[in-house]
């Protein structure tokens, strides 16, 4: 399918990218670029056959490759357009992994007055908590969701090229809107990252006195384990997708507020009905992975 | 152990309860008090062999037991307490095996004008998202935690003979007092089950209108899994908590609302910090429970 794919940024996205192709033998050559003080993870990555070559210099890097992936956090994505622009061919499929799309477009648009008709926005959406190239596998994009957010300005022949690709994983593939990727994530996603965050924090200054996490139970530990995420790159995301963020706490603060109100007010069969309502939903969610 | 013993409602817990005891040889026999309308349940109950004979006659049930285990709702217990009252034995050992104590004290102490020295409260910190007999297990309580909340007029006697009994099934026995229970019960498994049914219920709606739940991945599927539980019995727990619960409500939203604070403002250090400090204290918890 191609050549050489170069992945740029080799964590646990951009590992699991180059293991996958590899699998799939969709190209005869992996190179990875990242920072100066990269070098350490790009040396492991070699030696664990995730790439085939690396350097810390771009041009180098991207020499020659008909793929091009940006798999770093979304927050560096500006300044590896900029890097990008001066090398850019146009023949070459460019591709983001972020997890957040009208900020990856956004530093698109800030670097290049034409916008390129072969960048190809994209989103696996899988994950783990773990992170770095050696929590990379070549199967972690197998019947997970990947959506593609093209431009005006994308050409149809690159957005059938970035489909093919990422089908040739296993994925399934859906074509949306900037605005409505972002929205949706944000209520799926960083919304509950951030209700995490936000409940274990709360609930780890009460341990600091209290000690009350040697009574928690599994419920809380499946319920919390979305906390343990990197932090580093959550607050990326977070800061990212703030305006579609923002919003979904104040609507979830009201939600909340309600509940209290309708305990206060022994409101059973309202609280009942939102409880129920709750069940019945997850079920439907429950159903529609299957 | 015991020659007889009788649960009260026999569901996940108390099923759970008659099965361990079997395993482990603590009585000769089981028996079980359900109301009219649980008759098809007791009569499955017996069938899967949990139980030995049930009766929806409290008197015949209880008869003879030396150990009486109530495991209905917490909301249910009133009423239990109330048709127990005139057969209580000083002999028996009777434990409650609910989510919430101090409820569960208030209606002993509406029934009994002396505190009975032979009751000793019991929640044993295990569960599933399934519910009914079908799901007992013999090692539900298996490397568990179980908290017993005896009473100023509880007898030493019977608080460890409480404790035997737990111990036998695997479980990890702690003394506590009632209210501090129910503080570390409404802050570690209470308010995520609100959490969860509330952002369940609000992106359910969500889903409605603007199909959201197909883009949601892994970790949107373990955070909501509590939203699966029985509503009947958390809408029971919540209004038996309540009084803990409302302030934990309050200053989640004050916690939610600080982190919005810091998204618009683009507070990026104090955003990381306390992403950071929830992903050390979640690993702390973590490290608890191996």
């Amino acid at each position: 399918m191609f050549n050489k794919v170069c992945i740029i940024g080799v964590g646990l996205i951009g590992g699991s990218i180059a293991r996958a192709a590899r699998k799939q033998n969709l190209c005869q050559n992996i190179s990875a670029f990242g920072r100066e003080q990269d070098l350490d993870n790009l040396q492991r990555a070699k030696e664990l056959g995730v790439i085939d070559s690396y350097s810390s210099v771009l041009s180098e890097a991207v020499m020659d490759a008909d793929c091009v992936i940006i798999a770093t956090p979304v927050g560096a994505m500006s300044l590896i357009f900029e890097q990008l622009q001066p090398l850019w061919s146009k023949h070459t499929l460019y591709m983001d992994a972020g997890s957040t799309k009208a900020s990856v477009v956004a530093a698109l648009k800030t670097v290049f007055s034409d916008i390129p008709e072969n960048f190809v926005p994209a989103h696996p959406i899988a994950g783990a908590e773990n992170s770095g190239v050696d929590a990379a596998r070549d199967d972690l994009y197998f019947g997970k969701r990947l959506i593609l957010t093209p431009m005006t300005e994308t050409a149809p022949e690159f957005i059938q090229l970035a489909q093919d690709f990422w089908q040739k994983f296993g994925s399934n593939v859906t074509l949306m809107e900037i605005e409505q990727h972002d929205a949706v994530l944000a209520a799926t996603s960083h919304l509950p990252h951030i209700l995490a965050f936000s409940l274990v924090n709360f609930l780890g200054k009460k341990d600091e006195t209290a000690d009350i996490f040697k009574y928690a139970a599994g419920g809380f530990k499946d319920f919390t384990r979305i906390a343990s995420s990197d932090p580093t790159m959550w607050l990326d995301i977070c800061q990212a997708n703030k305006e579609q963020i923002i919003p979904l706490i104040e609507q979830l603060c009201v939600e909340l507020n309600g509940v209290k109100a309708k305990l206060e007010q022994d409101q059973s069969q309202a609280l009942f009905d939102s409880f129920s309502y709750a069940n019945q939903a997850r079920q439907r969610f429950l159903d529609q992975q299957k």
